[in-house]
C-alpha cells in the first residue's frame, strides 16, 4: 500500500514536505496538511479495541507495521471526578499517562515512525520539550531506526532519564526557536525524516503521525456515544485537538454518530492563542493571531501562534478556547492528586477547564489527561493533612 | 456481601489480623492466610475486559466497590522481545507499568482499599519502599480514606513526589526494619488498615488486595491460551507470584485451562531467598531458608526469607527460582530501552531470567514488567550510539 500524499486543508496544495503548507506559510499562516479522511462505514464501534492499531484501516500506512511499531498504546480509561455547579452532569478524564511511555503522543509516534519506515528512512528527528521526544525515542527504538531529540535546557530530569533509556541521541539548544532551527537544519541536511513541528509559524507535527490522535475520538465514541456533550483538550500546536476533530468527522459521516460533542481547546492564560483568536471577528483576523507568552508551569503548552488545522477543529465543532490561569490549574492538579490522579500540570489545564465547562452547562464533559504526573515533579508540593496520631508514633 | 475470613493456606488457622499467620509465625513461617478461592464455571475468558474489576465474581470485596475504588487498573499489554537460543519460541514483556500509578501493585490495591472501606476504615497504612506506598496512596485517594505510607531514605526522588501529590502522609524511618516496626505500632495503635507486608518474617501483603493479582493470570490465559510455557514473575514477598498462581488455579479448576504454564520467580542475586530455597532438599528446610542479602538496583526486590506462599506457587507449577546478576539484569534494563521499553530495574531482572529461560527450553514465555522506569531513574545511563553527522550542525 502506498502512503497517500498530504494535501492542505486550507488552500488545497499537496505538501512537498513534512514542515507545513508552504503556501499557506507564505500567507503568515501555519497550516498541516493531512491524509484524506477514512471512510468508518461498516465499523463496529462496540467492538474497537483501542489504540491507532485497532482499526489500521483508518491510518495512512500500512497496517502490517503494526507488530514492527506497537508497544500497546491507547484503550486508556475514563476517570469520573466530582464536579460542583447546579448544572448537574458529568466531569470524567481520559487518562493518557496509560500509554507505554506515559503520554498521549504515543498514538501519534507509533505511527508516524510506521510512515517513517515506510519511506525508508534510517534517522527520525523532534523537536519537544519532553513527551513527544520520549515517545519519538521509543517507537524509533522498536522499529530498529535511529533517533535524535533536540531539547532545550527547560526539559525535567525524568524526562531526560527516559529519553536516554530509550536509546536516543538528545541534543540540547539554548531555548525553542534555537531547538527548532537545528531541527530544521538536521532535516535539510541529512533529510531525517521529521515527527514533530519545527517550521515558524508552526504548522503541526507529522501529518501521518497525527493521525493516531482519531483514536482518542473513536474511544470516547465507544465508551459514552452521544451523551458527550463536550471533550476538552490542552493545546498549543493542537495535533491532538485536530486529531480528535478529524476522527469525529470520520464517525459523523459514517453515520455512527448522530450528534458529535463540541470541542474546547484549554489553554495556560500565560500563553492562550486560541482564545485570543476566537475573541477576534473575521476568520483572516483570527488565523494570523499572535500573542505574548509568558513562563508557565504548564511546560509543554503555550506559544504564541495558533495552528490553522487547531481552529479549525473549534469552528468545525462548535467550539470555545479556555484560558486557565496558573493558580486554577495548579489547584486542579492537586485536587486531582487527591482524588487519585497524578497528572502533569499541562492535563491540569484541561481539567481545569473541562470542570468550568461542567458547572456551568452539565452535560457528559471528557477531558483528555495527557500525561502521567511522573516526567515532571518540580511542581509537587506535599498537600497532605496532618495525622495528628503520628505524634504519638515515638518508635 | 460479608467479606470471607482468611485461612492460612499451609496450617488451615482462621486469622485474626492482617499481619500473617500467627501459628505459622511461631514456627518461624512467614505464610499468608486467603479467601477462598473463585469457582470460575461459566467464565468466558474471551470477553474478559482485564483487571480485577474486569470479574468482580472472582474478588472478596462487594463488586459495586468498583466505582468508588476503580482508576481504570490491569488490561495491559504484551510486548514481544526478540531473544537468542537454538530453541526458538517466544519471549513476552507484560508491561505492567500503564498502571494508573505504573506499577502492577494498582492491581492489589484497588482490592485493598476496597476492602478497607468494607471494613469501615478510615486510615491505610502501608510500609513501601516506592510503589506500593504509591499505588496505597492513589486508591486512598480515590475512595476518599487516610493514606500513611512508611519509607526509607532509598525512596527515589520521583516516587517520593509521586505520594506527595496523592495525597499521602509520607513517615521516613532510618531502614526497612524501623519502616516496618512503625507500621506495626500504628496497625496496633490506632487500628489503621494495613495493605502491605509488616511482620517479621515477612508474611506477604493484604490478604484480600493480593486476590487483585489473579487477573494477571486471566489476562495471559485470555492472550495466550495453553501456548504459554512460564510466566516468570520477579519476587520478593511474592504477592504477584502467589496471586498469579492462584488465578492460574481457579482457571485450571474451571476447566478453562488444560495446561498451565510453569512459574519462575526472579530474583536479583544480591538477595535470591527463593533460589536458595528450592536448592533446599525437604519443604520443612526450604520454607524456614534465610540469606544475606546485599544492595541492588533492584531496589523494589529483595529480602533474606521466603514466604511460604511464593514456595508454594512454585510447588504448585512446576516452578523454578533464577538469581539474576546485576551486571546482566542492568544489561537487560538498557537492551529493553534500545526495543522501546522502559522499566524499573526490577522488570528488568524477569526479563532477563526469561530470556534465559526462553534461550534454553524455547516456548512461550511472559515475564512481568511490573513498572516503569519513570520512578527510578539514577540508573540511567546515556547508552546512544554516537551520530557523526551531528558534528556537522553548527547553527
Ligand atoms: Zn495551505
Ligand atoms: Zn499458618
Amino acid at each position: 500500500m502506498p502512503i497517500p500524499p498530504l494535501t492542505c486543508p486550507r488552500c488545497g496544495t499537496t505538501a512537498e514536505d513534512l514542515s507545513g503548507c508552504a503556501a499557506c506559510r507564505a500567507q503568515g499562516v501555519g497550516a498541516n496538511p493531512v491524509p484524506p479522511l477514512a471512510d468508518l462505514t461498516g465499523f463496529r464501534l462496540a467492538d474497537f479495541p483501542g489504540g491507532p492499531w485497532g482499526l489500521p484501516a483508518a491510518l495512512p500506512v500500512p497496517g502490517e507495521y503494526a507488530a514492527a511499531v506497537g508497544l500497546g498504546e491507547g484503550g486508556t480509561p475514563n476517570v469520573r471526578i466530582p464536579h460542583g455547579g447546579s448544572a448537574g452532569g458529568e466531569l470524567w478524564v481520559k487518562y493518557e499517562g496509560g500509554n507505554p511511555t506515559g503520554s498521549h503522543k504515543d498514538r501519534a509516534m507509533t505511527v508516524g515512525v510506521a510512515a517513517a519506515l515506510a519511506a525508508g528512512a534510517d534517522t527520525v528527528v523532534a523537536a519537544s520539550s519532553g513527551n513527544a521526544g520520549a515517545a519519538a525515542a521509543a517507537y524509533a527504538a522498536r522499529a530498529g531506526l535511529r533517533c535524535v531529540v533536540f531539547t532545550t535546557p527547560k526539559v525535567p530530569e525524568t524526562l531526560r532519564a527516559q529519553i536516554d533509556a530509550l536509546g536516543a541521541v538528545r541534543v540540547v539548544r539554548e531555548d525553542f526557536a534555537a531547538r527548532n532551527a537545528a531541527m530544521r537544519a538536521a532535516v535539510g541536511r541529512f533529510g531525517w525524516y521529521p515527527l514533530t513541528s519545527f517550521a515558524a509559524p508552526p504548522a503541526g507535527g507529522n501529518g501521518y503521525a497525527n493521525e493516531g490522535y482519531k483514536s482518542v475520538a473513536y474511544e470516547i465514541a465507544r465508551d459514552f456515544g452521544e451523551r458527550v456533550t463536550a471533550v476538552v483538550v490542552p493545546v498549543s500546536r493542537a495535533d491532538l485537538l485536530s486529531g480528535i476533530a478529524r476522527g469525529f468527522r470520520e464517525l459523523r459521516s459514517a453515520g455512527l454518530l448522530a450528534r458529535t460533542p463540541r470541542l474546547v481547546a484549554a489553554e495556560a492564560s500565560a500563553a492562550a492563542p486560541y482564545a485570543a483568536a476566537l475573541a477576534r471577528s473575521g476568520r483572516a483576523e483570527q488565523e494570523r493571531t499572535t500573542v505574548v507568552d509568558g513562563p508557565s508551569p504548564a511546560f509543554s503548552l503555550g506559544g504564541q501562534r495558533p495552528t490553522w488545522q487547531g481552529l479549525d477543529a473549534l469552528w468545525r465543532f462548535d467550539g470555545a478556547a479556555l484560558a486557565v490561569p496558573t493558580g486554577e490549574f495548579m489547584a486542579e492538579h492537586r485536587r486531582l492528586g487527591a482524588r487519585g490522579l497524578f497528572v502533569e500540570p499541562s492535563s491540569a489545564v484541561a481539567v481545569a477547564a473541562a470542570r468550568r465547562w461542567a458547572d456551568a452547562r452539565g452535560g457528559t464533559v471528557v477531558a483528555i489527561g495527557t500525561a502521567t504526573g511522573l516526567k515532571d515533579t518540580a511542581s509537587v508540593r506535599a498537600p497532605a493533612a496532618p495525622v495528628p496520631e503520628l505524634a504519638e508514633l515515638t518508635d
